[in-house]
């Protein structure tokens, strides 16, 4: 069996590790590549030597397909760019920026395009520029994010309806019961961020995942919409953004306080306090640290064991 | 076939209409009940005697079960509870307050209780406090919501694992696949809000209804967190708020700004311009002002067509 997602990535499962920044390594991306998805190395918080050898190492643990996550704001995106050529990286997700920038040059290059949205309207405009497909990403996902805080359960449908591209869909994913009801949503594949971020292979620091492993509901917070919206953990850091908020910051201001760096704190470092913990709402679905093997083996059980029974009270 | 909702509230269909201010008089809680599902007169606007009126009436229109809906802050309580005995109203939805004070007083009378929440704290409570059901219901409902902001997607499935009474999902909710889906994150049954307010038998404003059919993505927004957060659509009114936080306004500035019968003004009156507009994200995906009967026979043909080969890639 395959459908849309799993042709076009040509993976067994239609599940995607997503790109994040300070946790998608090569481990990471092999990892999930291996297990029958389609890893993803987050070239973010990456310089460019640091990209081309996880690109390198990558290829080397697995020969299934991987891609690179491509945020088009960072400095270094020439040289990425060179690096996924040079070594014939077969999909680059791309996000944060215009999808039309790359499309072409990459889609010249045989290489299959992705790009990240947070609405109806910018999943049109990447459908018009081109790429191969679309991922639909909802408020309560970790990280930078749209500032509609159009939430998963609204976005996928209303994408379904108005894109012909195949649509993946993230933002608060972590279950198998959430995989299987975003595809009724009209999903054809998912992408999964914080639940690939809580394994052993993730980059990140252990404390980071620890802290995920802990959060409960109402941990993580979308903040920060004057800089470009973000949801991370509620941590002392997060303090200072409210008391900063309460005495009416300017933007200046909070950029002042956020300051640089602070991911890398947070989820490379692992200070708790003063970092920038990006995690979604998933995350209070999250108990526990588990390989990445692990993560896909409970996944496919968990949707294999699902029944759709309910349904026939709908048949009355 | 039955499932713990329809059991518990005798109805068809384990689908619930909201019970909405301004919106859920006689004639639209009398169409629920009669096409299957659940109707609610939504007390929260109504003066005793408005209500008394409303709940006689609506017996007259129909002999299945219906429900009151009770946000306990409202000042007639005691007054809509007489009423509420007096005529045997089977059902009694609670809101916005706490489930101790009313849910044994209700049950000794053989009325079923429904507490309405946002999280799993508020979940178990309602639970621990003796209610027969619980809606729990999402960031992206109109109208009053919580303040952790947690979707309908990732609260679902996690109220399902916490606690054992029915589980009704709300917010968001206006299509057949997110019935489906909403029953796949674990709901028993499913409450929609703004699809019902936008049918010919709401009691709202026409200008009102055709607001909500007009809306597009990210036309509705959560704000005045401070004084407690609400959804409702960006209008004129929402641009004095966006001025107001600017300027950095105190919570008493904010409380003169909203004033009293804003909500009134917009859904009753149909004033878009000062009027409060409580509406959900799922005005997005609501095109057409319909008959109860009509949303009834869409959204049922809409889950019976729904396919479910796409978990077969998931059998590789």
């Amino acid at each position: 069996m395959t459908n849309k997602i799993t042709e076009l990535l040509k993976v067994q499962y239609p599940v995607i590790q997503g790109g994040m920044i300070w946790n998608s390594g090569w481990r990471l991306a092999s990892a999930v590549s291996n297990s029958g998805g389609l890893g993803l190395i987050g070239s973010g918080s990456m310089y460019p030597d640091v990209h081309e050898e996880n690109v390198k190492k990558c290829q080397q643990a697995t020969d299934k397909p991987f891609g690179v996550n491509l945020p088009m704001l960072y400095p270094d995106i020439d040289k990425h760019i060179e690096t996924i050529i040079k070594y014939k990286v077969p999909v680059v997700f791309t996000s944060a920026g215009n999808p039309k920038t790359w499309t072409e040059i990459l889609k010249k290059e045989g290489i299959t395009v992705v790009h990240v949205v947070s609405s109806v309207k910018f999943a049109l405009k990447a459908q018009e520029a081109g790429v191969d497909a679309v991922v639909a990403e909802g408020f309560e996902a970790g990280g930078h994010n749209g500032r509609e805080e159009t939430t998963t359960f609204c976005l996928i449908p209303n994408v379904k309806r108005h894109i012909d591209v195949p649509l993946i869909a993230a933002g608060g994913i972590a279950t198998g019961s959430q995989i299987a009801a975003a595809m009724v949503l009209g999903a054809d594949g998912v992408q999964l961020g914080s639940r690939f971020a809580a394994t052993h292979e993730s980059s990140s620091h252990l404390n980071y995942k620890n802290r995920i492993v802990q959060a409960g509901e109402g941990d993580t917070i979308l903040t920060l919409k004057e800089l470009g919206p973000v949801r991370m953990m509620k941590t002392e850091f997060y303090n200072q953004v409210v008391e900063a908020y309460q005495n009416c910051a300017t933007k200046e201001e909070l950029a002042e306080l956020l300051g640089r760096a602070r991911p890398k704190k947070g989820m490379f470092e692992g200070d708790l306090t003063v970092g920038e913990l990006q995690s979604g709402q998933s995350s209070a679905l999250i108990d526990e640290i588990k390989s990445v093997q692990q993560v896909f083996d409970d996944l496919i059980d968990e949707i294999r064991s699902l029944k759709f029974d309910f349904l026939k009270v709908f048949e009355n």
